[in-house]
C-alpha cells in the first residue's frame, strides 16, 4: 500500500511538473548530457538525439557524455564505461550531432562541474533530495538498497551543476525528467538568492517525437533487451523486426487486424512514406496482408534510415583518436565557459581569488 | 530522552574510536586541515598547530585551509571567507609552519579534491553518513535543521577526498574527530575493494598537548567569547588574563587556594617557568599570594609567548601579496600530487584517459 501511495505520488508531482510545462520561447543556450551506459537505440534516438540534433541549429548548444553520472548506480562494475564512453561519440556524430554546430564534451573532463556539484550541495537541504520520486522509489524497492549511496540521493545537484555552470536556460528532457529539473530550479533560486543573481533559471524543452516501443512492444530499454541499435547490421534488423509482437488477433493472414494495437505499425508511421503507410493500414484491416510481408517493408525501411548512421558510425569507430580528439577538443571549449562561470562564482561567495 | 540517548550513543562512538587508538608508528605522510572561521586562539594552537609544527620535521606534510568546508557551516554568510583565509595564513607562518618543511595551500585552489569527493560519494551508503554522530546530534537539535543540507550530510566524504588524495598514512586529530576517521578509513576500504588498492587507510595522530581552558574555565572556542587569541596585543592579554576566573574559595588573598581547579594555573603550567610554577603553587596554597598578582606573573609569561607571533604575524600582513603567494605556490605542488593520484583513480574507474 505504501509503495501505490508512493507511485501515486510519483506520478502526482509529475503531472503538476507537466501543467506547469509551457514550451520556452527565446532559446539562446541548451544543456543536455546522456550517461554512457551503452550503444543507443531508438529510443534514445527519438527521445532526445533527434531533438538535440534539432537544437544545434537553432541556438547555442552544450552536450555533454555524463560519464560521472554512469558511476551513480552502476559503481560496482565500471569495466565498461571507458568503452561506452567512446561508442557514444560514435553514435551521436553518426546521428547528427556536429562539433561544428554544437559543443560537444565530456562531463569528467570539466572538473568545474564537480567543484560548483560541492557548492550547491552546501546550499541543498537534504529533504528536498529525499523528497526527489526517483530516489523515493528506489529506497521502497528492497533490492535496490545497495544504490542509496550519497551520490545516488544528490545526482539532481550534479545535474544542477551542469546546468547552471553554462548558464543554460534550456534543457531538453523526457517527461520523466520534469521533477528532476524543476528541482533544478529550486536549488539555482536559493543560491541566486544567497549570492546574487548569477543563475538563469533553467526551462525544461519536451521532445514532440513519437515514443517507439520495444520489440515486445513495452517501453524501448536495454534492460527489457527488446531494443533496435543505431548499430545494429542489416540482418540484425532484419531478425529483430521479424520477431516483433503484432496485432494478437491476426492468426491467419486473412484475419482482419487493428494496426493501432501492433507496434510494427507505429514503427510504420515513422519510416515509411506516408501513403505506403496508408496502403499497409488498409490492407491490415481488410486482412489482405500477412504481417511477415508488412514486416518485410518495414525492415527495408528502418534499413534505409538506419544505413548512413550504421557506415558513418564504422566510419568514425575506425578512427578512433580523432573521434576522440573532437570530444576533448569540445571539453576544452566548455572547460573555459565553465571557468568563467566559476570564477564569477567564487568571487560571489568571498573565496580568495588571485 | 531521544536526545539522551543519541548523546549516550555519540559518547560511546568516541570511547571505542579511542580504545582502537594506537599512536602511528612510521609516519610517512601527513595530512590535515582547519576551517578558516576566524582568527587562531590558544585552543586551536595547542588543540593542532602546535602537533603540526611538530610533525612538518619528522614526515612530509601537507597542510591546508578547507575554505570549502568553511561554508558548510555558514552558507548564509561568507562575507569574511576570503579574509579569514589570508587571517590564517599569517596565523600559521607567524606560529612556525614553514613552506620549507611541509605543502601548505588552499583546499579550493585544487579542485581535484571536489572531483575525488564525487566519486566517493558514488560509493558512499547513505546511512554510513546519518550515523555520523556530529549530523544525528544536529538533526536532533531542531534550530539547528537549516545547516541539514546535502553537503552538512557528506561532509566526511570531503574530508576523506582531501585526506586520501595525497595518500596520506597519518592524520592529526583530536579526540572528538575519532568517529570521522574511523568512517574515512571504512569509505577508503570499500573504495579499494571496488577498485583496487589505491589508498592507504588513514590513521589518527591525537595531540598529547595539555587542554587549555578559556577564560571563562570552559572550553576555549570562540562561540563563547572565551578566547585568547595569537593576534591579540599585549594590553589585550592584560585585560583577559585579568578577567579569568580563579578558585572561587579564594575571597581574601589569605583564603588557602586550590591550584588544581583554577584556570590560571593550568595557563602557568605551560607558560611559567618550572621552579616559578612550584614557587605559586604553594604561595597559592598557603594564601601568600593575591590571585591579582598571579595573574600579573602569567600575563608577563604569555605575553612573552606571543609576542614574537603577534610581530611576525603583522609583519606577514604587511606583505600581503607575499603572504597569499606563498600558498598559491603550495597549492600548485599539492595540486601535482592530487592530479597524480586522480590519473591512477580515473584509470582504475575504467574512465576514459587521454
Ligand atoms: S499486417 Fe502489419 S500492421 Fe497489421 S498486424 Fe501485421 S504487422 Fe501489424
Ligand atoms: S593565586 Fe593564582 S593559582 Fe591561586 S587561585 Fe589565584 S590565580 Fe589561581
Amino acid at each position: 500500500m505504501e509503495r501505490e501511495v508512493l507511485v501515486a505520488n510519483v506520478d502526482k508531482e509529475m503531472k503538476i511538473a507537466l501543467e506547469k510545462y509551457e514550451e520556452p520561447k527565446d532559446i539562446k543556450r541548451v544543456l543536455s548530457g546522456m550517461r554512457p551506459t551503452g550503444k543507443l537505440h531508438l529510443g534514445n534516438y527519438f527521445g532526445a538525439l533527434k531533438t538535440w540534433i534539432e537544437l544545434q541549429d537553432r541556438a547555442e548548444c552544450f552536450f555533454f557524455i555524463a560519464d560521472w553520472h554512469a558511476i551513480t548506480t552502476s559503481y560496482h562494475d565500471t569495466s565498461a564505461l571507458s568503452e561506452n564512453t567512446v561508442e557514444m561519440m560514435a553514435d551521436w556524430l553518426a546521428a547528427g550531432l556536429s562539433p561544428q554546430k554544437a559543443t560537444l564534451f565530456i562531463q569528467s573532463f570539466v572538473k568545474e562541474h564537480a567543484e560548483l556539484h560541492l557548492l550547491l550541495s552546501m546550499i541543498t537541504p537534504v529533504r528536498w533530495l529525499e523528497r526527489n520520486p526517483t530516489y523515493k522509489e528506489m529506497m521502497e524497492n528492497l533490492k535496490d538498497r545497495e544504490l542509496a549511496t550519497y551520490g545516488f540521493l544528490g545526482y539532481p545537484v550534479l545535474q544542477t551543476a551542469d546546468i547552471v555552470i553554462y548558464k543554460a536556460d534550456t534543457v531538453p528532457v523526457g517527461i520523466d525528467q520534469l521533477p528532476h529539473l524543476e528541482l533544478s530550479r529550486e536549488i539555482t533560486r536559493r543560491f541566486n538568492r544567497f549570492f546574487g543573481n548569477i543563475f538563469p533559471e533553467p526551462r525544461p524543452f519536451l521532445s514532440k517525437a513519437p515514443k517507439l516501443p520495444g520489440l515486445d512492444g513495452r517501453k524501448m530499454s536495454k534492460s527489457y533487451g527488446n531494443c533496435i541499435y543505431l548499430s545494429d547490421s542489416e540482418e540484425e534488423v532484419n531478425k529483430k523486426v521479424r520477431s516483433m509482437v503484432t496485432d494478437p488477433a491476426r492468426v491467419r493472414k486473412t484475419d482482419p487486424g487493428h494496426p493501432e494495437v501492433c507496434s510494427v505499425y507505429a514503427y510504420h508511421k515513422i519510416f515509411t512514406p506516408e501513403e505506403k503507410v496508408e496502403e499497409l493500414e488498409e490492407a491490415c484491416r481488410k486482412g489482405e496482408i500477412g504481417c511477415v510481408q508488412c514486416k518485410k517493408e518495414l525492415a527495408k525501411n528502418l534499413n534505409a534510415f538506419l544505413q548512413p548512421i550504421r557506415e558513418k558510425r564504422i566510419e568514425f569507430l575506425r578512427k578512433r583518436d580523432e573521434l576522440i580528439d573532437v570530444f576533448v577538443e569540445g571539453s576544452k571549449k566548455a572547460r573555459e565557459v565553465a571557468r568563467q562561470t566559476m570564477e564569477e562564482v567564487r568571487r560571489a561567495m568571498n573565496f580568495l581569488s588571485v
